[in-house]
């Protein structure tokens, strides 16, 4: 089985994070192959960006010329996973959901901690479509861009682990989720201080996809996810694959 | 991996139609062992059968001295998960959830088809306080009782049919879910006839609690399910396992 | 009038303290009918326990052979209520919901006052299923044990007062409930300390159930709480009261 | 026990029908005294003849110089209730809440069969802010109008049985709520015809204010009912009762 | 175009204060007329003088014998405006729900700051019914009477700037509403505080009224707002202004 | 005033009309200016397309180098509006909102009529995004593709109407939106034939465009719609358009 991660930005060493957690749980079998935009913003962290990363990544796919089984869309709270659903014969899976749903299996409510302050109402409108927000218990930010989880990985873990515990002690969630694609080594250090499940929606999402492939499942084509009529489209695809 | 599946009635030829379909869809490494309670009736079809079966499903997971990884309540709209993810330490998947769950990542909407109508509540119960419901169109009743499904298959074949497709075209719905253990046979008939994918919710919750076991991910116990606090019980459990 | 009031636990000091509480609050020629379950936990403080006693109260109504008008089922936020619709002919009363609903006249948003925190989820679920959560401002638990609640009666009221004023206070509560069968003394205390009406969920039920009876009114018996259909049964009901 | 029983039209013959009802299920000790307003419409059939009827209902109340333990306001789906709230330190008892509150208790969902079409939104809007709605299955209209249902009984009857039966059958209803203060007499041949319970608000009202005199309960008057402050008001009450 | 601009209240002072506001924002060619109600009470601040208010702007607006084009109900969180929306062939606009609309094109979220914690509730339930409420973060009381807005102008930014502050920073709005009619000429200086966009609904909803009219929209008059049904009313309307 | 009507397809064609349509609602001295994308496809009938437009109209924008005071997203049920508004300063209106918005100052419940069945989820979503969904009755599809709404006026107008009525007998609509930005000239005739006020998106959003200027509110700036943070952005804007 073949699986693309779709990073939604354009920095590549963040691609080769997320494949690496995406590698360690997934199936004997599952091969991941990473895939970086190149189009649209460095790091992904509000509206503007995210639109662009929508159709970035809906043409890191298009442009993508060998077969596959699934496709991961590894932002959190992004635009797009619709688009990539009529593109596609394959199941899609997004991150935030994963996430979400994983979440609800494991305690009665839970909490997300990302990034910036001004990517909260993002992830909730994104929870809200789908359908998971009622037993979201909040959305709370760290304070911490999207590039500093790297760059001040001690501070972050701070942050993100104060988060969580107000989560889980004020809010009352009974699990947090991680939301951000390059949060998932700080999964163990959340545990061990807030003593509740962590979700990665990196992982998840390898697991989701999985089971969907083994399942014979994919996308309904009958109404919303069918496939775009034929029509003329201007400068798209963004690259030029020759496929077309 | 060992994963318990918990037949919610007595009737043994039905846990072993559920086993077999857990076993089509099962990982390689991943044994499947199924349980018929001791207790409650043939077949679970309102709300006093289904409190029994919370409670027979309670004890057959109780008695059950081997080591396990997960379980999955393999009763469509049963009550009694949350019981059971206070009792374990492993992870607990109801296949209502499971396949509402999968559903939702394959179309905008999915409907439910059951067998009778008094069925239909409950199971709009359980994804209401699952927070599964806002994208479900409808909740369908065939008409079938739970043991018409094996003796009058022709009939069962057609009824669930036709209310699969009023759900598709009436209702809106995109996915559809079968709404019993024992429905799981006539999945490729139904996507046939309707053209849309159709979950079968033993299969779902299979790979679901593969899923959570494989991310190290069990329930929270930080508060709704947590273990029950030590306290003088009667009767309970209802089987002397001689393990207490 | 004949009502059974019916302890959701085998604690038969709590039942006579339901029944004396009930029996202040009943018309004069309704006869107030204890019963103690002979299954179960001698308190039920979370979900496993909540199972158990849908079972054990759906077993002590069973196994009575006189005559009654109603039934009361009185224990906070419990699981059980649609069962016994589904074995009687005669009305079923909630003590959580017919708190609730009492509640809501009286003012604009009503809180609840529990005992330990872990059932705080159950109480939340219970009102969402009824239909009488949007005007719900809070569930809070007071952090005392339901055997607490005698054996320490004074810490049990402050904590409960305190809980209550902040009801009030933050979370713009105008009504308390008094959220579980062994609160009900605490009733004036609680008035008095927070200037607003407080409601015990026994009391309630009696009136609840009393009005039902003169209205001539009974459950619905078109397709939820039509009667169990004719079928094998193992293990049912627990006490073999010479009647089945 | 005295309970004012107030119409909400100018109709005399109407208060006497109402009265005639809530006598017939009042207690032994209860004494129902019907209030006609003075000012308004001679039937409430949209919101501005609604508004009128807030306002004259106050006034009718007003004016009434002896002592009472509690108010009924009984027309379906009209404004006016928090006014009494605020107004008196009795229990206020809106028959469009009481009869959706009596209904809850009876069937998993209830549907309410009413006059004009156009009286179908308010009494929605009633429903919804009173946090009663999500278990309502449907408000239907018979047609006909308030007058009518005195003028042309048979037709009334005709009319509002067959929605009532669409009601239980197209919508799932299990009950039945007359949506008229008018419409009290029908209920049993209501209740015939469709086999499920059948509740009139009048007479639930009658019972609910019965209950809450006797729990010693009343409005809370913390914030939203609060007694109106002091200040300088033209033109009210209406009627000079000589008290003010 | 002629907008009348209806006060809820019996105080002139504050119609000439609300129609200098609106007088600030029609387009050139739009006349603005008064309407001070010469009934009901001097300030609005609660259910019972709310209702009085609802009927009083129905007078004030049927007893005005020139043509205009479109009513404003200048009261926030008022009863009455589907009364007006009856009566009248021109087009009704709330000032309550003309805020809330313009703050929704603001941003994510928005806060209403009021006068006293009493008509906080009424704010919600008008939003409610408005179906305007999802994005309402919160509605704050600042303490202040509505006549203290007047008499207390810096005791009133103070505490009002405090409220608007703590819903940007506490509940995360993004846009603040002034919750009264009185409020407008501390727009400025809130927004200067809090450094977000402050809406007044007098403004916003004199811009709204121009907008239908301009549009050629009025109310639909095929069911809920169609013209009252002739029948006898007494002692309306209030005023005998010859025209009946 | 200066407002930039923005196209969400390439066709030229279209974008005059809908400037067309804007102008005759316009004031005396706004100037509309319409914005074609240059990117895109040819209409927007899907997910994929839609996002596409999301990054097409924000290039169009982008591209244009004279000053503007607001912006007028012209596509109905399109992705992207969030993105303008981190992008601008000015007001940024989406014709979904504003014809909601409008629609629900005219009656208790409106319907969208828009194209094609594969359009219906998409407009659901944003009205669900914007909190203006509660009010909504139905979105109806006329099977009609964008293009044919030119090319076969009268069977669009047929089917249009047909579903209008629809909308408003069975789902209860009092107000119709027309749910696609290449409708404007039908609403005459649609209005004609169902007697209830017909809404335009293009026009409603001009005149709130309008609104907002002259009221001097502008879009918050301190969470969500923060201008975008600097970054390393590839490929974007699409246009080189000389002033980055």
């Amino acid at each position: 089985m073949r699986i693309l991660v779709v990073n939604v930005n354009t920095t590549q060493a963040m691609t080769e994070g997320i494949v690496c957690q995406a590698r360690q749980v997934a199936a004997e079998h599952t091969e991941i192959i990473g895939r970086t935009p190149t189009f649209g913003a460095e790091s992904v962290e509000g509206n503007l960006e995210s639109y662009l990363a929508a159709v970035a990544v809906l043409d890191a796919v298009k442009s993508y010329q060998e077969p596959f089984d699934a496709v991961i869309q590894a932002g959190y709270g992004e635009h797009g996973r619709e688009g990539l659903q009529e593109l596609l014969d394959v199941p899609v899976v997004d991150i935030t959901e994963a996430a979400a749903a994983t979440a609800m299996y494991l305690g009665h409510r839970y909490s997300v901690v990302t990034t910036l302050d001004r990517t909260v109402p993002l992830i909730e409108d994104r929870l809200l479509l789908a359908g998971l927000d009622r037993r979201c218990a909040s959305v709370r930010s760290s304070g911490m861009a999207v590039l500093e989880l790297e760059t001040e990985p001690e501070r972050a873990v701070a942050a993100i682990v104060e988060q969580a515990q107000a989560a889980v002690h004020e809010d009352r969630a009974e699990v947090i989720v991680l939301g951000c694609g390059g949060m998932a080594e700080l999964e163990a250090r959340v545990r061990e201080r807030t003593g509740v499940p962590v979700v990665d929606g990196v992982a998840a999402a390898v697991t989701v996809a999985e089971s969907l492939v083994r399942l014979g499942l994919t996308t309904s084509k009958v109404r919303t996810y069918a496939p775009p009529r034929p029509k003329k489209l201007t400068g798209w695809p963004l690259t030029n694959s020759g496929e077309e």
